[in-house]
């Protein structure tokens, strides 16, 4: 029996357990093929973590335990083999989504636009009347529309990502925030940059791939307004809807009326929705990078943006949002990711430009900065990346050193029997259990 | 200080040390930024490779030792921070020479054709007077130059991993052995099967990925002669050259007659030069695969092929080459790399066939195939790849205990203490170093 005890490196104690999948070594008749080891000093978990225990590297895997309250219950009872295909599943219904989406979009946004809405809607002729009116509804209707869709998608990622198998809730977060990313970049960026031409450009992209720089960059240019009114209606409508969170009300509005539970059960505190600010933000970035040679006329646009978003989230995260988790910078290495892919699209851009203005040498010579932005990518990966997922021995035996001198260490032991405790088998308040779904299970016990 | 101890799965012992690289972390003022350390236990040796030991990951790396008789001294004087700038280095010329060995190849071969080696040289007229010679040397002296040329490559292709900065020279080999592999699919497998056509069609699928697999089949379906006669040549020629050594002969007396040193001190006794054969054996699999539905007629031959080498090679293990140190399968993933790249090739292909014999419910039903291929791929490296790096912890502490029981663990620490010794700190013997290199740095110490 091992036991592991670990501290963040903040000043706050946080337990961490060991999460052992198992299939069939070791115990033989288990009932989960996972279970929580505790380890005697840190050091021991970290080395157990990071080494591969069985010559078969499937049979028994090892994996730092999330923090308790993390932890996702339900998917621990899927044996390891079947994980897979549920990662495949999910990674498949969210490319579909990603790539069928389009389909809805562009068909909105083509009706949206205010010439074919008369042709299309007679009654919008009204809108001519009132002065002014017509050029709003020009500039910001295809981008609300777009808006509209796209603030539904990240909870339906995060649904899926929930279905991929992650052992603990920041995991399905993290996933969900990189499907929302992608999403985003081929559902905002491309398809807006692309819908001003056809869409068959795509295809025609991606047969002649040497021609996609300059097809990027002559679509890009063209589309630089766009930008700008996205930017907008995002920094105007996205933050003050997010302090108005009128979607949480609603959704709270719904459940207390229809589950007849109420909310003194479920406060009305949710934690920091990262799956679904992150890659807006991050999108924000990847269009300011892109359009920092184009139109250098969004940048201020963006200046004020970032500022706002600033403002509005110190807010929303010092009074408004509960912590569920530690994320511990897990969320960095990812948003690392996103902004190198906002350069290469810049640089892959640059390329087209320069093609289009006819100075094949700048053309050129912008290649090798191509190059050199991966091969940094591929050295951040190297020199950074490792310590993200590794608790490095050195750090571990350093800690241990200060728990034995404080005499922490068997405190701390006594905590972490109690912390992990599948929800199921948690003493159940009768007072505040007014869910009979739970009754027959209470009384069974 | 740690020891490390460890048994190869068979039943010979070798001792394996750790390769630890420390940039200044430790050791303040190391003359080398490398040291050998031993493990007490096989567990210990094991857990210390698998873990990362300090927070920057590239501060501090260990790796498992390879053999004392493998360990390549001269790189590890390298600073680890300069390796990955050698590493750049070495693929870029490899890259080089794969791609600009085209030119004088194709010039060559193009030369090589009889009705142009008539033009361009008449006296060659005179080989049509004997009846029969000149279908010959049409079908044969293409690919004897082929082969001329492409003899020596695998030598260039090791000089140059030499220098990659690798611990061992297995890795070395190892890296060779990858870099012929793809020389040969690009300059044998590709070229040859594009030298029907013109070499810009290389150009044109670059530009239309699309139509590779249509261009891959008709290129592919005029070349099989050409490949039943390099199987022919390459059987015939290749095997008998093996168990002639005549490169090796050649270079012997070079070296006995221009240094003067002899072959009294390097009997004539190399190892089996795994860079050389691998490749080249890999390189028939592919052509078998691609071939296998094109034109089964060169099957037989390869069936040939493959039992002249089987007879060649048991004689030339046995008899011929002297073990110099122990692959421990470690060749394995990459012959299994080379056959997926084989079979993905033959999938592209038969894409492209069915393309072209106008079957397109044929060709599209053959896309899952190649996914399944390379999800296959991806589980394989997932089950079985990580076996190959990593010594598991359960197979260790199971040794240990034999060793611990059987009174092993203090015979092998004291062998341990002189395996590792530089050949500068070596005992030097007077009697037979009659190089005078070595003479200032005995006697300066």
């Amino acid at each position: 029996m091992y036991f592991l005890l670990e501290y963040l490196p903040g000043s706050r104690i946080s337990l961490r357990w060991l999460y052992c999948s198992s299939a069939g070594v070791g115990c033989r008749k288990a009932e989960l093929p996972v279970a929580f080891v505790v380890f005697k000093s840190r050091c021991g978990a970290a080395l157990a973590t990071q080494s591969q225990q069985h010559p078969h590297p499937l049979l028994w895997i090892t994996e730092m335990a999330p923090e308790p309250r993390d932890v996702s219950w339900r998917t621990l009872a899927i044996p390891y083999r079947i994980v897979p295909l549920y990662k495949i599943g999910v990674v498949l219904a969210a490319s579909l989504l990603t790539i069928f989406f389009a389909i809805p979009v562009t068909a909105v946004q083509g009706i949206a636009k205010f010439e074919k809405l008369k042709k299309w809607f007679p009654p919008a002729m009204a809108v001519q009347l009132i002065p002014g009116l017509s050029s709003v509804l020009t500039g910001y209707l295809p981008s609300v529309v777009l808006k509209g869709f796209i603030y539904i998608v990240p909870f339906a990622m995060l649904g899926m990502a929930k279905l991929a198998g992650c052992i603990s809730k920041s995991k399905e977060e993290i996933k969900a925030c990189n499907m929302v990313f992608y999403f985003l970049v081929g559902n905002v960026f491309f398809l807006s940059v692309l819908s001003g031409s056809l869409l068959d450009e795509i295809g025609e992209s991606f047969n002649h791939p040497k021609n996609f720089p300059s097809h990027l960059a002559s679509a890009v240019s063209a589309q630089a307004d766009f930008f700008i009114t996205y930017i907008l209606t995002d920094g105007l409508s996205g933050f003050s809807l997010e302090i108005l969170q009128p979607g949480l009300l609603f959704w709270d509005f719904i459940k207390s009326h229809t589950f007849g539970c109420g909310t003194e059960k479920d406060p009305y505190l949710y934690s920091l929705p990262y799956f679904r600010i992150i890659p807006m933000v991050c999108l924000s970035v990847l269009i300011g990078t892109v359009y920092a040679v184009v139109a250098p006329l969004l940048l201020p646009f963006l200046v004020g943006y970032f500022c706002l978003g600033y403002l509005v989230f110190i807010n929303q995260i010092q009074d408004v949002y509960e912590i569920v988790y530690e994320t511990c910078g897990q969320y960095w290495p990812y948003i690392h990711h996103y902004i190198l892919v906002a350069i290469v699209l810049m640089q892959i851009n640059m390329i087209g430009i320069f093609g289009l203005k006819s100075m094949p040498a700048a053309s050129i010579s912008t290649v090798p900065l191509l190059l050199l932005t991966l091969m940094f990518n591929e050295y951040c990966k190297k020199c950074f990346l490792p310590t993200f997922h590794h608790y490095s021995i050195e750090n571990a035996v350093e800690n241990d050193e200060i728990d034995a001198k404080s005499g922490e260490m068997e405190v701390n032991y006594e905590d972490v029997i109690n912390a992990y405790c599948s929800p199921c088998l948690r003493p159940v308040n009768f007072l505040t259990s007014e869910s009979s779904s739970t009754q027959p299970l209470v009384s069974s016990l």
